[in-house]
């Protein structure tokens, strides 16, 4: 599975500065990477330590200055190495068939090349189109429609009449379709509100492991095309989230929710229900969004303007001093206030006596 | 299946302003409705927007003054949601029985109309009551017992000797009873406390997706009854949630934790270990509680009472300018002390002088 | 199942304050104990009501003074419970043999007395140990390897060619080795970069329920030996966590961290990615670590020295109260700036006449 240097390069679309016949077994990290190894580097942390990379050679942003042989040179190092890791993925040819063991309901119906393990349960007028692929234990709810292409990993959950893309993801032990958190108070208990709405995936949307991700109360919980999902992630019900947004770890985006595209939001960020985060928005980790909030970058809890949240979050320590500080003012001027009364009874004294 | 408005409205005690003989054919939402359709209006955000609504029909609260015909007035409109949404919800009687691919425990025992999907685990000694529905894939450890009428979704977990109430929800992936957090050092290891309590979940409780509830190191973890456990929610080792408490998605609960009956914590609140809340106290999304607190509301982490807690996050972004103003009074004060004392000197010079 | 009170002292390397030839049945809980049981005493908040306890004899650690008989005192209560509930586990010998409906590649491999539970699922070139037991609905993925000893429990995601060692639990749902969360932004689309590492955990790791850990872009992502992490926590690609660490529930580990050998990270907590985490660093419930930190105890969010951060939290809500004397402090300022004025104002003009 050698590749020559020169080759990728052509891939990438730039060129070695070095000897483009050498020969390139594997892609590895920068610190593991051997003579016949190829490693990308994107993160500038690594900069300072590049002349200790046993590499053959170095995939390398502009930005970095390193005097080294057999190096390519790109623009978004990252790109990069998405390209280079699927030059030498060994990708077996997919298995396909349906597994003994599986349960398929007789009213399911199943694309071409459809793959489903033992273990996997695909509900009553299912429909999964061609090239899908069903891990084991994942339970794919009775009316729940999957698109071309899409692959759902091993005890994932779809409940009933879920609707999933083209080219989706969905990782293990995902939950898509549970009901919303809806109640009413009903004299000392709390009543359900029944959730009879459904979830629907667009296309090429890629869910992390042990997410959930909530059927709406009527109508729809959107997940627009090409957005991208981490683990632990929860959208709560009739939320609708843009296209290419991406939620990192842990986010909770409670009922109602209306995220735009493009918006990124850090690992563990909560946003409130009923609100609405501009497109392209960027909220950093462990956020509160309480209240909507446009284009822009967004930071602490509840969420402000990130520069303005700089400035505060460097500032709140030093809070116990001000209290000092204050205190000493506060005794200063009540002196000062003395002294000054002093002074100018003594003057007004001097006054009345002159005159 | 249609109904008339009137029927409607009888069914919410209430009456219709407009045409009681008006057929409806569904529920929807307040954007999807249209001429044939019912809308629920319980969200003052929509109130502005109510004349754009092609609903043949709208349930409103006393507080929303909308001029349109064929209107209900009600005084709790998410209960109206609930009861207007189940008129005219399809329940297919439930299916019943043991589907091939269950696997069944020769000395569990099941009662009446149980319903147990290909690939559900019933393990050794289990007890399901009568109408339980045990879904693909869930798991029922040896010697738990469920309750009657309470339904276990796909992929959930329910270690052994668990004990399950009436008519509780157990929503997919969502895991009873794993072991509780408990460590102790000893030498240069961590030394595994065995944790040999159980799980106890009361009548009506309804637990999201993805969660985790742990087993005591001795005795019972208890939810109470009626109590509504949202997704991806964590409640540790030992504690006690009384009844009808509502847990927001992602709410961490931390071991020997008390939560008072109607007590409400918000999204991603964190309970610290041994602490008490209040029976009906409101935690908002995000607090951290790290020491008993009482009825009442809380915010902030440290959790602080709402009210002032809401007048502290007002404040905290100015806190930069504070320091900005601190330093410039210590300049100013400094300065008045100079001048003060040169005049205090002068006079007292004049004093020396006229002596 | 009794033994004598003596016999227990023993075991704890102590002696009986008392009758130790007193029988005892089981361990409870303080407050649950009868005549004939044991509990242990570890929480300072229950000395105040030991003179309540019913229980036979108690454990106590030697800062507990309580006027009681049969009393065992300890250093490490903790410790102590460890082994006194062991003294009291009933242990069947452990079930083994694989269950009809478990899925078993031909090509896996499974060691002596290994136990696989009907609907787990054992890919091709799966390696199992000795005395290794899958549950219900586990699936251990193409190619891992899972060393002697090891418990997986239902429901369990083990992703193809993960390495895990001997005797590590891993709770119900939980998720190792799916995607890290690593994309590139390309034209107007987000770009998968492959995930082609793999996870490793070390000997003597517990990982609690719903966990998500994920595999590492390229090279691995490692889980420490005697590590043990508690339910809910997310662990991003290429982490390295440390021998000995504690991860409290609800943690979230971004990408490329580095956690130190006995690092203590409280619940909720979250690191920001290629952070390093020093080892033994203690970081407090829902702090946010967005750069390095090295041994210490940390809080807040941004975090902070734990001290620092204590003052911090006291001073934060005083903040709306500072606003109002600083203002204070500035009006009377501007008013002794006035009058100093006209004082020297007016003592100029006398020094004026005077000439």
């Amino acid at each position: 599975m050698s590749t020559t240097l020169g080759d990728i390069a052509r891939a990438l679309g730039s060129s070695v500065e070095g000897d483009p016949s050498l020969l390139i077994d594997n892609v590895r990290g920068v610190e593991q990477a051997g003579a016949a190894e190829i490693a990308v580097v994107w993160d500038p942390r690594h900069y300072g330590s590049l002349h200790k990379s046993l590499a053959g050679a170095l995939v390398i942003p502009h930005d970095c200055s390193v005097a080294r042989q057999n190096v390519i040179r790109v623009a978004d190092p990252k790109l990069a190495l998405g390209i280079v890791i699927r030059m030498f993925m060994t990708s077996d040819a997919p298995r396909t068939g349906i597994e003994p063991g599986a349960h398929v309901a007789a009213t399911a119906r199943t694309g071409e090349r459809v793959f489903i393990a033992a273990g996997a349960y695909v509900g009553e007028h299912a429909v999964l189109g061609d090239d899908v692929r069903i891990h084991a234990h994942a339970v794919i709810g009775d009316g729940s429609v999957v698109g071309d292409g899409t692959e759902i990993h091993p005890n994932v959950t779809i409940y009933p009449r879920t609707r999933i893309g083209r080219r989706v993801v969905i990782h293990a032990g995902t939950v898509i379709g549970s009901d919303g958190f809806g109640y009413a108070q009903w004299r000392d208990a709390i009543d359900k509100i029944p959730q009879i709405g459904i979830v629907e995936i667009e296309d090429d949307v890629e869910i992390g492991a042990n997410c959930t991700i909530d059927r709406a109360t009527l109508e729809i919980t959107r997940i627009g095309a090409g957005t991208k999902i981490d683990n632990l992630v929860q959208v709560g019900h009739n939320s609708n989230i843009g296209r290419n947004v991406l939620l990192v770890a842990q986010v909770g985006i409670s009922g109602s929710v209306t995220v735009g595209d493009g918006a990124i939001l850090g690992g563990q960020v909560g946003v409130a229900d009923h609100v609405t985060v501009g497109p392209a928005a960027k909220v950093g980790a462990q956020a509160g969004v309480h209240s909507s909030i446009p284009t822009g970058e967004w930071l602490g809890s509840p969420a402000i303007p990130r520069e303005r949240a700089g400035r505060m979050f460097a500032a709140l320590p030093h809070v116990p001093d001000y209290r000092e500080r204050v205190r000493t003012l506060e005794s200063k001027v009540a002196e000062l206030e003395t002294l000054l009364a002093q002074l100018r009874e003594k003057s007004e004294l001097a006054d009345t006596k002159a005159k």
